[in-house]
C-alpha cells in the first residue's frame, strides 16, 4: 500500500487583535478548503492559530480569559473541525488552553480526517520571561501565560487512509531545540508538525538580527533535525505585521533528506502542499541513522542530568 | 582583549595507500606553513590524517599495526609537530590510535602553539561494519578496526593567546548526531574541530545519494548543530579519489549564527581560513540558547534511556 501523504501548510498573515473569531476562523476554513482542492489529508496550522500573539502584552484576567480555549471544539473555532470533518480532511492546529482545573498551556491537537483527536501536546520550549519588563511597548511573556508543558515529546500513528504515519507535534522555539525532536526521533517519528509565530525584528526597535536570517535559522533547524532523525516536517507560520510587531513567514515542507520541498512565497494566508512519501525515512532509519545500531547514550548523560552550561575552568 | 582567533581548515585531498609517511608529512607542513601564512593560529586537518581511509580494506595484523600511532607524537609525524611548534600554531589532527595495552581507538589531538596537547578524543559515533561483507571490493570497517571511544565528549580552554577559548572536538559521522553537539554545549564549547573522510559515492556501485546531497548534508549538520549550540565550528575533509574511493570535500568555518563563512571549493589539499570573533558566541548563549533558562531536560529522558527507536503501535 502507498505511503504518500499530501500534507498541506496553511500559513496566516497576521491575526489582528481587533479580529473578531468568526473571522479569524472563516479565513482558517478557506485555507482548509484550499489545501483540500489540492488533494491535501492533513493541513498544518499555525501555533495560536485562533487569535493574535497575545502574550506580547500584558493584559487583565478577564481579557486573557478571551484568549483562551476551555476545550476543544467549541462553540467558537466549530466551524473548522465542522468543515475539516465534511471534506474528510485532518489538521494539526495550535490553541492556548485552558484545563478543567485551571491550568494554562500553550497548545496543538492533530485531528484526524473524522474529527477524532489523535494527539495532544503542549508546548516544552517557552521562550520569553515570566515577568514584564517596564519600558517596553511590547513584551515576550510566554513564561507568565502559560505553564511547561507537562506531556513530553509523544509519537502517535495517523489512521489506515493516510498510510500510519508516526506523527509528532512541536510548537515553535520547540523546533530550534534538538532534544524534542530527538525524543520524537526515537518514537519512530515519520512527519513532524509545527506551528510558530517567530519575531521578524525587535519590535522594541533595538538592534536586531535581519528578517532574512530569522528566517534561515527557522528553516535550517527544521532541515537539519528532519535529517538527522530521517524525518518529514511541516512548519507553518502566523507572518506579516501583527499589531505593530513583525512576525517572519517561511513555512516549509521538508523531506528526511533535509530538503525544502515547498516554502511559502508571502507573509500573507498561504498554502503550500508536497506529497511526503513516509517510506522515504526508511534510508536514513535503517542506515545512517539506525539509533540501535549506532547511538552510545553512556555518553549523552548531561543532556539529562543538567540544564545550564558550565564551561571549564 | 579581543578574542578573536584566526583558525584554519586545511583540507587534504586523497592520501593513496601506497603514498609514504614522508611525502604525507611533507603535504601536511605544507598546508600548516600557508595557513600560518595567512595568519591561523589554529589549524584543523582531517579525521585520520596521515593515512588513507583504511577500515575500507580488511587487512591482515601486520599491515593493520602500520596504520596505528602508538604515541603522539612519534618519529613518523614528528615534522609535523616540530613545525608547528616553530611556527607557534596549534592543530587538530586525527589518527588511529594503539594505547600502550592495546586499546585502539579512531582518535584526535588538539595541539597548542606550545606543543601541549590541550585535548584528547575518541570517537563516539563508529558507522560501519564490525564485519566484513563479502563479494564487496570497499568495506567500511571502522565498527571492525577500533573501539568506541571511552572519552565522552570533553571541552578544554584554549591558551591565554587565543582568549581562552572553549574547545570541542568531533570526528566525521559524529557530527551528524545532536548528542555530540548538545554535550559539548553543555560544556560551554565556543569552537568545534571536526575532521572527516566521507564517501562521495558508493564505491561498489550500488545506487547512491548524489555527493552534492552528500555535501550539503555534512554541511547542514554543521550549520544547525553550531547554530542550536552557539558555537563557532570548522569541519574539515579529506576528499577526491582516494584508492579508487570518492570522497566529498566542502571542508567549511561556520559561524554561532550558523551561516557558513569559508568553505573549500575543491577536492585538493586547500587552506580555508576565518577569524573567529569567540564573543559572538554570547548572542546565542544569552538569549535565544540560555540553556539554564529554557531546557527541560525532565522531557529528553528516551535520550539517555533508550537506543533504538520505538514507534507506537
Amino acid at each position: 500500500m502507498s505511503r504518500i501523504l499530501r500534507v498541506a501548510g496553511a500559513q496566516t498573515g497576521p491575526i489582528q487583535r481587533a479580529d473578531s473569531r468568526a473571522r479569524t476562523m472563516r479565513r482558517l476554513v478557506a485555507l482548509l478548503e484550499q489545501a483540500a482542492e489540492r488533494g491535501a489529508r492533513l493541513v498544518v496550522f499555525p501555533e495560536l492559530a485562533f487569535t493574535t500573539f497575545f502574550p506580547r502584552w500584558p493584559m487583565d484576567e478577564a481579557e486573557t480569559l478571551t484568549y483562551f480555549e476551555r476545550s476543544l471544539p467549541n462553540p467558537a473555532v466549530q466551524p473548522l473541525f465542522d468543515r475539516a470533518r465534511e471534506l474528510g480532511v485532518g489538521f494539526y492546529v495550535g490553541y492556548a488552553e485552558l484545563t478543567g482545573d485551571g491550568h494554562r498551556f500553550n497548545s496543538s491537537v492533530t485531528v484526524g480526517p473524522d474529527g477524532t483527536i489523535l494527539g495532544h501536546y503542549r508546548k516544552v520550549h517557552l521562550p520569553g520571561s515570566a515577568v514584564v519588563k517596564e519600558g517596553q511597548r511590547y513584551q515576550q511573556l510566554e513564561k507568565m501565560y502559560f505553564e511547561y508543558g507537562d506531556r513530553g515529546f509523544r509519537t502517535f500513528r495517523g489512521p489506515a487512509e493516510w498510510g500510519r504515519p508516526v506523527l509528532g507535534m512541536l510548537i515553535c522555539n520547540d523546533r530550534r531545540w534538538p532534544e524534542g525532536w530527538r525524543v520524537l526521533g526515537l518514537g519512530g517519528v515519520e512527519l513532524v508538525c509545527i506551528g510558530y509565530n517567530s519575531a521578524a525584528y525587535d519590535p522594541n526597535g533595538g538592534e536586531s538580527e535581519s528578517a532574512a536570517l530569522r528566517t534561515f535559522h527557522s528553516t535550517l533547524a527544521v532541515q537539519a533535525n528532519a535529517y538527522m532523525n530521517a524525518t518529514w516536517a511541516c512548519s507553518v507560520a502566523k507572518a506579516g505585521v501583527e499589531d505593530g510587531a513583525g512576525l517572519i513567514g517561511g513555512s516549509c515542507i521538508v523531506g528526511p533528506d533535509g530538503a525544502v520541498v515547498a516554502q511559502a512565497a508571502t507573509l500573507e494566508d498561504e498554502v503550500i502542499v508536497a506529497d511526503c512519501d513516509l517510506d522515504a525515512c526508511r534510508q536514513g532509519k535503517e542506515k545512517m541513522f539506525d539509533f540501535a545500531a549506532h547511538r552510545r547514550p553512556q555518553w549523552y548523560g548531561p543532556i539529562t542530568g543538567q540544564v545550564g552550561a558550565v564551561a571549564p575552568d
